[in-house]
């Protein structure tokens, strides 16, 4: 039997060990981790600035971007540990923020100490078809946004392709904008992924009405523990957005509270399916434990029907095979013992007794409906 | 056996694929929408004007609508790119609104870039008595009511009835009275699908009462998805009037603040029924099993009564039919073998012993209860 | 089977379909109205005047009553159109109120047009011992009470046992106090029917754990349908009377607040014990179940048993049965052909051997406490 | 089968039947009311000064209490209904109050009319070791506190062994505080008869893992009823310390405020151990079915294993029972006809199959774990 | 079979008899109380001075310790009644807060008297892998922090490692900062548990799909009793850090709010997986009791087609196992009886029709699907 492929809901708060007991705002950094990558973009409505993909050192080393323009640093894999130095140094990032970077957390966002940050999941399916759930952080430090994920792969390549295609507004924005449309693309996955297991649950309530299988129950659990994770997901997430939205915290100088209500919106669209969605595959569980023991009743029915119609014909078999004596030894008759066995159409009878009580059986299972399904 | 005919609500939010990362407020027209068709009608007390129906381009084209008159203009189906520019254009509705008149929305209430935006769902049987759960969409701009809908079949026809009739009151009002006047007609139909709701249920339990069927569970179960649907309906649609009655959006100048608090009503009532219909449902689904364990125990009775009864006397049977040899091959007797066998009434005796098992056995399952329904 | 005799929570909200579409405040007579009669009381600390019941033609033709008296107009049957007109162009009470009176409605106050209206609900148990559920609206026009009721039976009978009986203070209070009591009655009985529902539960519940019967789960149904009932009627009924305390719309001249406050306590208390009995009823459910399964259990164990211990005997005896030759057709002996049947006391062991087994398997189910109940 | 000892939730609220409609705030004293008894204590830093028991006439006659001194009026009993009269003439209790002295309420605070009243209720476990279930009403009035209580027994006596106890600080107290010391005792017993449900959960548990048995489900729906009614009454317990809290209605001179705080703290405590309690006995319910279907499931396995031995072993020895002839009448052969009963180890073959039949199929149980306990 | 090892819930709050109706305030030690160890601490940033392990009246009987320096008194054991007395006159700490010290208390935090009153629990697995919970009671008054512990063994080893090396900048802080480290500590080790029962439950869910056994489902039970005291544990601890940092009790000169924040959200994170754990461990008894209704299922078949196939062949050789004689007893033939017996092919045709039986019955149940799991 499969295991399942999601990174269930057990596995997200495997806290380091290391961590115990250690100073507050240490970083822990997983030993698998990949080496990080910092992606560098400069743009403003007059163009997109792609800088060449680096390590920390160089990136760190670059000199400023021009003034006016807005600035993402999109940093991929958090193996360096002069990553979160130069986050400290450069930026101003409080250790205790470093520390939620490395290790998993709940969509959350704060403001403090200058700058805006936010943690949010990234779900979606590889291209393994596994499904991934992934931490996006940001920090909105000015004009300067940064984004840090822990593997290469994420969602956010259409908002990538919309910055490089010069007629987007997308360009025209700032930094605090781009960071809603990173948020809004999170977000539009959730859609992507909770679309795919409605329509795993729609499949399977047509096969469990059909016939029931061992797997479909084990992917009822599955699916349990793919919505329970959703839903620890999107609650913050709603959390989030809603606090920006209270606070403003995006909206310096533009209208994205407007854009935000909206994301805040299909978050409140998203929990609401999601909660339906676990009502739904209780539903299913009770269908696939009513099936299997409605079979299991159609096979007990089958039983008992052959059980309840052969027991009492093997009786009169057996009893005119028993061999009570005709005569003594001596010969001399005893005409009470098993006369039947010495009539001319004694077998005919045994025969028709038989067949008469089989037919009356079968009439009274019919009449109570038992060769009909329940 | 059959699917659901209710739009369940697993498929209220398959999003639209392409929508996925595209720039926020792209407009995404099914491929299986209905072409674009304009109703308008201008009405003041003095009397009602139907304009003919019309394509979004000549709509777009007429003239102004006299001053004083109030204008509906009545959209159904939304296949023609050209609306969503004519209403960008003319009516100032925002990219973010028009996006969600072609993607399935929750009922909500937006009062924002001066006019007022509901989003609504009607739910009702349409002529095939199939449920259908289709989007309707309101703006409010000045004297103009637009309602925008993906069909061509509603449930607004008694209002147009009204409308037509020079005696009723509608006419004296204005569009914001006509939006309340619709979204009414909404509500009630809810009314309807639950009454009828209520009666597919108080069949089923005299149906499951005297005999339960499987295709009675699938009936339950469809039943928890309609209500489960028109829960995730009502409870959106109660929080909308709320805002309504609260934020007075509609009040400009009428009374219809007391009428809205009527709607309102109405739909705490009917979330109250559909949480106890939700509850009773449940209560369906508990009595099917039991019901089904029911007969089953009655089968298990009929085999365990039948079983009980005759192995003991198959046994003697059994024990009569033993080849044990009354004497040896040389002739000389072994009186101690069988030697019921050989007595004169030893047949007699056996048949009477099996009687008096079998009448025994029957007084003590009578006794027990066991021949009286559970 | 017998169908509930309760107005079950089902049929609550059967909406009258002509209301569809129509323009709103449209009364809505049932077509199984009962007459109207209207019984007219005026009192003050003086002495009861009792009017002679008569249509609402002649009451409404009636002069105005003595000033500084309070007057109770005690309607009952609602079938005369008249009375519609006569409230509204009389009491001045709006149509989308006067809509209210015909239709069901749950528990709730209004204060609105310079009057107060209440609706509650009258449930009780009929002269025929069934539960009824009727609607009894209030509206307090300055001095003057109005009550409207469907039917002619109620359970106001003590209340107007107290106006007639001089001694009782109630005389000397106004039209609020009146109502008060009123509504002091209506709840009382619902303590009444409680304690009934109570009673049956404790019953059914000895009844249960003696033996069950499949009346007892219908029994149990129905008292669910009950309790979701009378919980649909409390819990607004709790909050109509927190908001007469609150806005204290009954209180002009008098200290009813604190008798409001003793109504508030006891439906609190009431909603309380409905909850409790909910999950008693749950809990019956579980019980009957258990016990039935307790029962099928009993069954199967005996099955088990007899089964467990015929069905090898029957096999030693089948054994012995089979007609292995002792010797050829020519005579030759075979000795090892069931050399059993030939010893002298072969059949002895045989039938020793049985009851040995015999005895052996009830001495090892006696030990795992087969033969105890569990 | 016994009956629950408990004044389980059931009858907690029988109401009166004489109170339906009677006027509000009459008093109903029940027909097995314990003759009234009063006693009285006077008391101040500087001694205790204990009266003697007498009637409520003889208490009403007394003089008045000296000045400065707090006096304790214990009132035990209600039959007598001069105590109503006095309660309302001296004390100037409200009858709506009184109305609630000898109807079962939920505990509750008022303080109106110029004192303060408490009902609270004390569960302790008489020397019968009955769970007795009884109201303490309280009033403070001025320097005196009057406490109503229907039995003779309380679980009061140790705050009356500080009273006495000269060096006790309580002497030193005012009337308010000996209410706090009264009702902290009350609540410590809630604590007692929650460890005693605790132990017997504990042990039930023990019990239910070796052996389960009917009475151990009958214990368990007992302890049910009982944590339902504990819970009824810490949680209006817990309202009504906290509107003392909050209202600082004892906290006229002294440091109360502190020690209620505490008793609210515990009842906190005491309502998150009932909450716990409710879910652990529903999983001891669980368990107790589970451990029943376990060993039902058991027998089923032995059954099933007997008869999938000896079924097919049957079916041998009864082929080998058939009678085909061995030769025509006339004496031909027919050598066909159960050539394997005329071989001369014919039977010893039989039996070796036999056992070769029985021995694999053991084996296949083996493998299939059906020895092993599930 | 095994009592779990956890302190369960059922045994937290046992409370003292002895208590019951004590004086409030009066301090109780237990029984089993280990002798009381003094560990003192002082430290600025210049360096940590550790005074050696003494009684508590060596402790009291200390010179004051340097102004400017932070101490910390690490109290383990509450056997010596002079700790209470000590606590009493030289830190002003209150008798109710003394009886907190050792009657078992959730969580909670108080400000009063002066000086700040934690109770916070420790939950770890002690060097004999028990899962301990213990009490830690925190009191910071001015520049010292008591801490008192029941046992020796505790979690706050890592802290005082980090205050003994000199590059930590713990030792810059004053006492309310070293109180946020240790309930830091403390909060850590929840992390550490709930992971333990994660992998727990993990590991459960795997063998559980293998192979369902008894004590699984005692692991269960156990697993829902650990996270049901979990809870219990982290809901007030998320509650104190929340006063914590509402009230700003800790803040006095410091930045500690951060750091708080930090740990609430630690604990919000925590109860959510407890609340999702609590999830998953119900669907794991579902999975249990359909696995072992499951395996019944299967044995349940196995037997019905053994029965089914063997139960019709059994009857056909009974029928050929009657002695239907063929001829009279003077030798005239009945040619009705049983002619099948003397036909030279009669066997063969009976076993064929026989095994067509078989053959037929086994293509049946194939085509219902019986052989494969459900």
């Amino acid at each position: 039997m499969q295991v399942p492929t999601f990174h269930s809901p057990f596995r997200y708060f495997r806290y380091n060990k290391a961590k115990l007991g250690a100073r507050p705002g240490t970083v822990f950094i997983p030993h698998d981790a990949l080496p990080t990558q910092v992606y560098e973009y400069h743009f403003d409505a007059t163009g997109l600035h792609e800088l060449p993909v680096c390590s920390v050192a160089t990136a760190a080393a670059r000199p400023l971007h021009p003034a006016g323009k807005t600035r993402w640093l999109d940093v991929r894999g958090i193996q360096d540990p002069a990553l979160f130095q130069w986050l400290e140094s450069q930026f101003q990032i409080h250790p205790l923020e470093l520390e939620d970077l490395s290790s998993k957390q709940n969509p959350k966002v704060e403001h403090q100490f200058g700058h805006l940050f936010m943690i949010s999941r990234m779900v979606y399916y590889n291209e393994q078809r596994q499904l991934i759930n992934d931490q996006l952080s940001f920090f909105v430090v000015g004009d300067t946004l940064i984004t840090i994920q822990e593997t290469y792969e994420d969602v956010l390549e259409p908002v990538r392709a919309r910055l490089r295609n010069e007629n987007m507004p997308l360009r025209k924005r700032q930094s605090e904008f781009l960071a809603y449309a990173l948020l809004d693309a999170v977000v539009d996955h959730y859609y992507l992924v909770l679309n795919d297991l409605g329509e795993k649950m729609e499949n399977l309530e047509q096969q469990l009405i059909r016939r029931p299988r061992r797997q479909h129950r084990d992917t009822i659990l599955q699916l349990k523990h793919d919505l329970l994770g959703m839903r620890r997901i999107i609650w913050p997430s709603r959390e989030l957005v809603n606090n920006l939205v209270r606070h403003e915290y995006l909206c310096g100088q533009e209208d994205i509270g407007i854009y935000l209500r909206d994301v805040y919106d299909h978050l409140v669209n998203l929990l609401d399916l999601t909660e339906n969605y676990r009502e739904l595959s209780s539903n299913l569980l009770d269908l696939y434990n009513t099936q299997v023991s409605n079979n299991m009743n159609e096979i007990m029915k089958v039983l008992t029907m052959i059980s309840a119609i052969f027991i009492p014909l093997s009786f009169i078999a057996g009893v005119y095979g028993m061999n009570f004596a005709p005569a003594t030894a001596q010969g001399k008759p005893m005409p009470l013992n098993m006369p039947e066995l010495y009539q001319p159409h004694g077998y005919l009878w045994a025969v028709g007794v038989m067949i008469g009580i089989a037919v009356l059986q079968l009439l009274l299972f019919w009449r109570k409906g038992w060769f009909k399904r329940w």
